[in-house]
């Protein structure tokens, strides 16, 4: 629990895998080694929709948006980034990064509702150390 | 054509009524009356990824996707607004805003793939004059 209350919801964390904190987000690996699919949720109590933030939050969550989109086309190549608010199953406020590619599973539909096949251990910490790495990288240029 | 040479891409043009410009994107009404359903289009040639806008680019979208959200929200009273790029289909950057409802015909899947129907010349023509209202009075609010 943060200092204003925010709880990651409980389905979101049973599907998902820490990866970090951005600053107002944190920062999950969707467990489904089908796409590379990060999932970002503002680290504040009670958020439903985008317009739930500040301003000032908001801005800063489209500058997370902007770095960590920038890294998942840096390391996975897609062919687009499917980036969406939806929330029709879980309310708390979160944000799909998805990295696609022309011969993914679900191509060219979304990917929600489309199933899922869980990491093994070892790649999903090979996986989130790669990210790790590349977001570390990224936000040491932008600090210099 | 603006003067950076955007052209609105043509698939969208066809699914789409024009609804105004919202100073970065046009707003268009996709003419689908099963939900109520705005994309915006930022208004610069060779988008694809929101990574393509510069970060300014991206806090005035994000400040459009706010206001036009939020003008959605009182409109429509919505159960979840679902807010996506995507573009597995079209390439041309654009945002889809779509106003939810726990009794509309998809849900709660997404509603992309799930067909359509036309609004009729007149109801469109209502929504479009109902929703550039709103709009102007928010943005008064928001200047004075």
């Amino acid at each position: 629990m943060t200092s204003d209350g925010f709880v990651l919801d409980a389905q979101l964390a049973q599907d998902t895998i820490p990866v970090g904190d951005a600053g107002l987000s944190r920062i999950l690996l969707m467990n489904n080694k089908l796409y590379p699919w990060l999932i970002l949720v503002p680290a504040r109590s009670d958020l439903v929709e985008l317009t739930d933030l500040t301003l000032d939050e908001m801005n800063l969550l489209m500058h997370e948006l902007h770095v960590i989109s920038s890294v998942m086309q840096s390391l996975f190549k897609p062919y687009k980034m499917n980036i969406a608010a939806l929330g029709n199953q879980v309310r708390q406020l979160h944000i799909h990064l998805i990295a696609r590619k022309q011969d993914d599973s679900a191509w060219p539909n979304p990917v929600w509702g489309t199933g899922g096949e869980p990491y093994s251990e070892v790649d999903a910490s090979l996986l989130i150390s790669r990210i790790q790495n590349a977001l570390a990288t990224t936000m040491q240029e932008e600090a210099s």
